[in-house]
């Protein structure tokens, strides 16, 4: 009998991929995983049988990989943190209710929001919410809720699937709720493929991103700050966005 | 002029530091950190200069770190993501004040709530609140505030810093508060030293947890389940917590 290893890849390519992660899918059998994830892993693919499964296909692609790991060792590829909007919960909702006795292991990784907060300087410091605006999977009014509160916790709040294909209007909803409860000059940071060729940082206001955020896509993390957040800026130059962690209430430097 | 690497060491050992993290620790001149932190690294410090901080002298060891980049590479360590209850943002605010033009590069990692959560299963999964329940640098009136939304959002809860020395009943407390929005069937998920050799892993419900909280240190991570989380058991056997995605509101399986 086999293990299922859900395995997160990271942000971006293998130089964010711990190596327990990469000790276990150079242990398995087979790996399966969505094409756009499997492609950054390139000479572990050496040797393996891979499964590339398509990008919407998750409850299949979760199957399929409970059905190998009757008699294999099969990695299941998730980007970023398998447990955060990852894979992780649906093949164990599967294995729950299909594959009784199935043995898994899920091993974690650097999640999106923290990756795109490194890039940022530290938009996030401490407490913070975690927030997709898709409604593929979770009604639009509760999101709006979870939205309303968040905004009100004061903190900052990390927004994953800003846009999905066929929603290009969840982030500027979004963004209405935000200024009900924001001043317009509160910092937003937007990285898009973090850790990637082709990555790219902003460092904006909420009034400024209200008015446009048409560059903002389906691979962007947004940190909307909080209450006490900054951009900070040598002369014009943007150095980064910083919420302090509060040391300035206790200490003076 | 040197440049400031503030790196995120992750959770546990260094099977959870990325390559990145390890190239960056190869490459500088001098390492910091405080010596729970760096008793990971082992061989990763061999040849280098080492300066061990103290706990709880975080400005001291910023300010030590930013005058030494100022010649020379340095790797500040900071355990789990180094921008979420880490070092990342006291080092900025230190540049910011005191040592303007100093280069800095943040590195991130994997982060103790999505560790804790893959020992549990799959207890996050998509939207997630976290908060730290210590009161050193951030008023008990705004934590209480932040719990207050944070449990009517329904969605999980990842608690850092549970128990501080000197504190032991904010946990308490918290709980008293949770249990205004939730019911005592609530899955909790503790994980106290992830991918440490001396791990503990629990899974209990909040009413439990309201009634005994002693196995609860300063070292754990609490997961308090959002409003579809659930306990997955195999007849008495608990296999995980799992907070559904939502497929099952779009797919029959």
């Amino acid at each position: 009998m086999g293990t299922l290893y859900i395995i997160s890849s990271g942000p971006g390519d293998v130089n964010q991929l711990t190596p327990e992660a990469a000790r276990a899918i150079a242990a398995a059998d087979i790996i399966i995983g969505n094409a756009f994830y499997l492609a950054i892993l390139g000479g572990f693919l050496q040797g393996k049988e891979v499964i590339y499964s398509a990008m919407g296909k998750e409850i299949d692609r979760a199957r399929e990989a409970c059905r190998l790991a009757a008699d294999k060792n099969v990695a299941m590829i998730s980007g970023g943190d398998a447990g955060v909007y990852g894979m992780a919960s649906i093949v164990l909702e599967i294995i729950e209710h299909e594959f009784p006795g199935l043995e898994y292991v899920v091993l974690p990784g650097v999640t999106a929001a923290t990756a795109a907060a490194s890039k940022l300087g530290s938009p996030l410091s401490g407490d913070y919410v975690t927030l997709s605006l898709s409604d593929l999977l979770t009604p639009w009014e509760v999101i709006v809720k979870r939205l309303e509160l968040a905004f009100q916790m004061g903190v900052p709040v990390a927004l994953y699937n800003p846009k999905s294909r066929g929603r290009p209007v969840n982030l500027h909803r979004a963004l209405v709720i935000a200024r009900q409860y924001k001043d317009d000059s509160t910092p937003v940071g937007i990285v898009r493929n973090a850790y990637r060729n082709d990555e790219k940082i902003i460092v904006t206001t909420l009034g400024e991103l209200y008015n446009d955020d048409s560059f903002v896509d389906m691979h962007s993390i947004l940190i909307i700050g909080g209450e006490e957040t900054r951009i900070w800026k040598e002369e014009e130059n943007v150095r980064g966005i910083i919420t302090p962690r509060g040391y300035h209430r206790k200490y003076v430097y």
